[in-house]
């Protein structure tokens, strides 16, 4: 049986053949929700790391593992799900053997960043690359940690560019909502901006947090009676940190503008600290309360 | 039949009468866990707030509620599980009726302003005070947050005084075995320290991170596709505002140092960001990911 005869067995799904670059945690759960959903046919996974993609293959996340330029001609839809980083390296070697009516799609953090390099990779076959960006997650890596259900109630946000068709947007559209995610559209700009607000500057300001832990003389006593405060707070700190800091280094300007405002509360906070200025703390602890207890997402 | 009557009726269980100042999530907790373990008979509550004292009897967690001097006049063991800021005030009402041989302990999250409150409030009575802080809470507040099974498992750190008698140390300890909570004993200003740093800190980061989101003018938007990473982060900043306040206030100098030393990494994390060192970040996002990963507490 050739390729193509092992590709169109399974024509009869929404996505014939869909390449997965990245069998991690994201990767390897919208490959999961989406053969759980009976939305694709064949899986092919390609990535860096061989033990990952042979473990990828055991848990039947994918069915084999390929070369970017080989899935980029047999897929039909491909998900990048590497740090963004990668991105442009992966557009680039894809773009020559990309099958026709492909799309591409991403899991980015990022998207100003990530349509700069698709442009800059793909040239006049940019209009088939939808930018999108699952706002999921847990502090697991790894294959063993995809979970079909991870994207289930959760947002993704896309941000179309201009020169996608719209037949193209909704077929992206349409896959994250087989994997059970809202959908959400906002421009490329906007969303770095929000995202590195709600996103990027908890993880910034986490392990910066968990850095300080650390480095202290008395770091394991101080472990040995941490609570659930210190446990949520901290559990974004765990994540990839090669997938973050390509997130921090791509939305920079974003994160610096957001770093100078939590800076600047920061100080009213600590002024209010160093005067014993109780009223002034507790309105300040209040303000946050109120908004964090009024945030009714059902999460 | 008489109050010493009601009492007496319940002698055969170790704390025959407790009694609970605050009736929220952590006294109304440890009254909760006591009774089902079959440890305390009868339970006074007492508190400045009419209704929340109304739904603990209502809740079953206090069989009454009663005046601190009462309650210092019939209770076996007192704990003090109101805003640390109020302790020497009560203290001071409840010294004159003590019953001989009551122990009085206390949650609050700081131990070294508690002590000083304690010693300028009971004088020479100062030996019946076992000061205590439970490593356990939730963003809840109120008698209907109070559960039995809070402290399970939990972390507790006594820090005795060099008056206390070894016997009333080991009564609170064993009431709070009894609670299902591992008991530890640090010495106040080491106590404080730690907790400083990972409690105290995480809450003030927290909520200042959490007043800055709200602070923008887009803060609707932001919260609409905040996702899980945001939620585990914040989770804290919802607690009750006056008793941070209280705790910030009183544990301040180590507060202080610690800041001092989180603004020490966060100011090299922010120059690695304005060089885009990606090299850097991920040096410290890796330092971060691997001590929180080691985190070996099954949490």
């Amino acid at each position: 049986m050739t390729l193509q005869q092992a590709d169109a067995r399974t024509a009869a799904e929404p996505i014939p053949v869909l390449a997965v670059v990245g069998v991690g945690l994201i990767g390897g759960s919208f490959a999961a929700a989406l053969r759980r959903a009976g939305q694709v046919g064949r899986v092919l996974g390609v990535g860096r790391n061989g033990p990952s993609l042979e473990r990828a293959r055991e848990l039947g996340l994918i069915d084999e593992a390929v070369g970017a330029a080989e899935a980029a001609a047999r897929a039909d839809l491909i998900m990048l799900a590497s740090p963004v980083g990668t991105f442009g390296a992966i557009l680039a070697e894809m773009r020559a053997s990309l099958k026709p009516g492909a799309i591409v799609t991403d899991a980015g953090s990022t998207k100003v960043a990530v349509a700069q390099a698709a442009r800059a990779a793909l040239g006049e076959r940019l209009a088939c690359f939808v930018p999108g960006h699952p706002i999921a997650g847990a502090e697991k890596v790894g294959p063993d940690a995809a979970d079909p259900c991870l994207y289930t109630g959760r947002n993704v946000v896309l941000t179309p560019l201009p020169e996608n068709a719209a037949a193209d947007v909704a077929r992206v559209r349409a896959a994250w909502e087989a994997c059970g995610a809202r959908v959400l559209e906002m421009d490329t700009v906007e969303h770095d901006q929000v995202l590195a607000s709600v996103s990027h500057m908890p993880h910034f300001l986490a392990a910066v947090y968990v850095a300080q832990v650390a480095r202290s003389a008395d770091s394991r006593q101080r472990l040995a009676i941490a609570g659930t405060g210190f446990r949520d707070f901290t559990r974004i700190a765990a994540g990839s940190a090669e997938m973050w800091r390509d997130i921090f280094v791509s939305n920079r300007a974003a994160m610096k503008a957001e770093l100078a405002e939590v800076r600047t509360v920061l100080d009213e906070a600590e002024r209010a600290l160093d005067r014993g200025d109780g009223a002034a703390l507790e309105a300040l602890l209040e303000e946050a309360a109120r908004f964090r207890r009024d945030w009714k997402t059902g999460r």
